[in-house]
């Protein structure tokens, strides 16, 4: 027992807000530029207390291409009632010409049986009646499970958003629909950027908007995200590359393992950059799928950073491993660690918990991990010297570690752990965060 | 952010002292009945600092039977030289006419390679021939990992075990060697108890000794068990007993959900009573192997009940499923949760964050699961009415849930969560604790 460490682990209010500050200013953009043929609107309608934003809608004003639609839903077998009714839009339409995204915060709308799946479609039917289509918009919600929707609220926002000047692509409007969908998030979530397509020389931009504050799970549900880009993308090459962008990114982060009734990452492509349609026989698509997966791992690190009481951002790196799934299920169990993530927070050059994760792992294939052949090293993300600190070496745990070296790397707000398993040359990352004193009291009192 | 629970959530170091005082006079017996034929010593041998015992020796003594013995042993791809060692003993003796067991706590002897493995094959090389026996001797150790056990030490404290009047069955000398196996627990685990055979009336006694403060996993190794009886069981009858007993008591407990690389349950049964050998198809062999069931059950507990930090031991049953694998493995992913563990360490009814982690268990068939058919309860311990907290009936959450009698239920130390699949009658129970600012406390300090 260390009584000293008990009072330092809990930080008092005001530094906390300083850490919640910081955050804000570094991971939020103060401009930006977005995407075509898109505009937003985010109301306060009263779902939230004290006027918060709570409503968001996306639409797409593009008429010249038939604008794709793909997603990516939660496999918890309870799931919420958007999620069943935004997976039937798709599957509808096959997921072409959605040209509308609402979303509320505040209530999740999820556990509420059939009347949840009515409020649901209500809410996308008022804004299929509004933008005078059937069948074209999908709806998120996140907020506590349970409880059903005030309709009521939802559905005179939606009138007042389309009754005054409220659709708009500014900066303002972007971000303000990233603040509408927050929870316990303690900064938006909005990544915004321009990239060159290799084939024709033409621009197009991704945008990316995110919720998650850290726990992935209700009673505050859930991690949203979407991403809009203004390319034209077939639809199934669209799903695709969602798809492989998500298992490299969204699907690659842990706060603290568990999965949402809610979890949805969606994806819209309205063409308004004309160019060829991009489908899988492109020679776009690899760029395109590329670009999008590193700007979805981006979006995604937020999240993480953004951990419910988090004080730590920390890649795991798994490198030369036999299967690739072998190397990503390694990382998930380091990551995933309770053991990994107190050691983080304390500060804990402990090597053996990190071996113990590797070691509890489910393999797909045993030969990916030889106890004789693993690496372990925590690696620096300023610019010191030496950046790499072996912890162990082929299986050895390293004699003398320099402590000291330790201390310095593990003082860092961000840092990386790097395991070799030299079996294979198949490489997977995930993110996480420590597991501090402040989460504890985060989660012990959500609800109250 | 309540700044409230910040300050209460932490306990003054006078507090936390109470607590583990209570844990030791409600936990620990102070008188005991042990099984014919065994005797055993401890001593302190210098591995660990400040005089404390650190090294047990458990011996048969009765040369009418030969012993048999059993082992499940951890599934981490990291397993420590004792777990490789031990294996192997067994497996060359077909678990019969083992006499010995040596476990040592203050390192853990794993992760250390060829020189692991020759120090732990001297320990056991130097009880056999104290015993003038091949082959006889299992060897469990506890402590750091990565680190070489100091071999001189306890050589010397094995000598000095077999030199004086070290060996006793008293009660002391069972106590002592329950004390001499701790690492972090607070609290050493003895339990003995007597029955019947049914079948001849006559009595024998099971006695069971563990160790795991709670996190089951290094850097502090382990979670190590071994009960002892003087009943003769054939040694494939007895290993089978033993793997029934373990899938239902120490592989349905969490503390943290990490699996140490040491993680040891044995078992020997040295026919002191003279009964005829209890084999599969002798008449005693379902009554034995029930009530060590429930005997390994209850030494299981202990474990959890020490778990780091904890303040609440949580009953999780999960019935009439479908299939028992997935009874079992909803009552394990509720109990890993992190999000219902800090929940109840908040005292909140928070009926959404266990759905969600039912929701997300891995079923082996999905029919086990039927979200319109789920009931789930909190369940007193105590004898205040009404026993049963509906929190969701049918797949639908109870409106006006009575929040009185919910705080009632949470601020006992002892409850139950009770989920009813309605799918099946398979029935499936786990042990878990809360997850509080200490847990963060212990485990963000271990090394230092």
């Amino acid at each position: 027992m260390n009584s000293s460490l008990l009072t330092t682990g809990v930080q008092s209010k005001t530094n906390l807000q300083k850490i919640f500050m910081d955050k804000y200013s570094l991971y939020v953009p103060n401009e930006g530029t977005f995407p075509k043929g898109y505009k937003v609107a985010s109301i306060a309608t009263g779902v939230k207390p004290d006027d918060k934003l709570d409503l968001g809608i996306i639409l797409n004003t593009n008429k010249s291409y038939k604008s794709s639609a793909a997603a990516v839903f939660t496999t918890n077998k309870f799931k919420a009632a958007p999620v069943l009714v935004s997976k039937k839009v798709l599957e509808d339409n096959s997921g072409k010409d959605i040209n509308a995204i609402v979303i509320n915060s505040g209530c999740a709308n999820s556990v509420t049986g059939e009347v949840g799946m009515k409020d649901a479609n209500e809410m996308i039917n008022q804004i299929n009646s509004k933008i005078d289509q059937e069948n074209s918009t999908l709806v998120m919600s996140t907020g506590v499970i349970g409880q059903r929707l005030d309709l009521d609220k939802i559905s005179k926002g939606i009138d007042e958003s389309f009754e005054g000047p409220h659709f708009d692509d500014s900066y303002e409007s972007w971000l303000n629909l990233a603040k509408s969908i927050c929870t316990t998030d303690t900064f938006p979530k909005l990544v915004t950027e321009t990239f060159t397509l290799n084939s024709s020389g033409k621009e197009f931009t991704l945008t990316g908007i995110a919720k998650g504050a850290g726990m992935i799970c209700p009673n505050m549900a859930t991690l949203l995200g979407f991403i809009l880009t203004d390319l034209p993308i077939e639809s199934n090459a669209l799903g695709k590359m969602l798809k492989f962008a998500t298992d490299r990114s969204f699907n690659c982060i842990s706060v603290d393992g568990d999965m949402s009734t809610n979890d949805t990452i969606t994806m819209l492509a309205n063409g308004a950059v004309e160019v060829e349609e991009i489908d899988e026989n492109s020679k776009d698509f690899l760029q395109v799928q590329k670009q999008i997966t590193r700007f979805a791992q981006k979006l995604a690190q937020l999240v993480v950073r953004d951990g419910e009481g988090s004080t730590k951002f920390v890649t795991v790196k798994v490198e030369n491993s036999l299967v690739y799934e072998d190397a990503k299920v390694i990382a998930e169990s380091i990551s995933n660690s309770m053991l990994v993530k107190t050691a983080l927070y304390g500060q804990d050059a402990n090597w053996g918990r990190i071996l113990c994760a590797i070691g509890y792992a489910k393999l797909d294939n045993l030969k990916s991990l030889d106890v004789d052949k693993i690496n372990v090293s925590f690696i620096t993300t300023d610019n010191s010297e030496p950046r790499e600190l072996k912890l162990v070496s082929n299986g050895v745990p390293q004699l003398n570690i320099d402590e000291e070296r330790a201390s310095e790397i593990l003082a860092l707000n961000d840092l990386e752990i790097l395991v070799d398993l030299g079996t294979g040359k198949e490489n997977a990352k995930f993110w996480t965060c420590d597991l501090s004193h402040e989460y504890v009291t985060i989660n012990g009192d959500y609800r109250s």
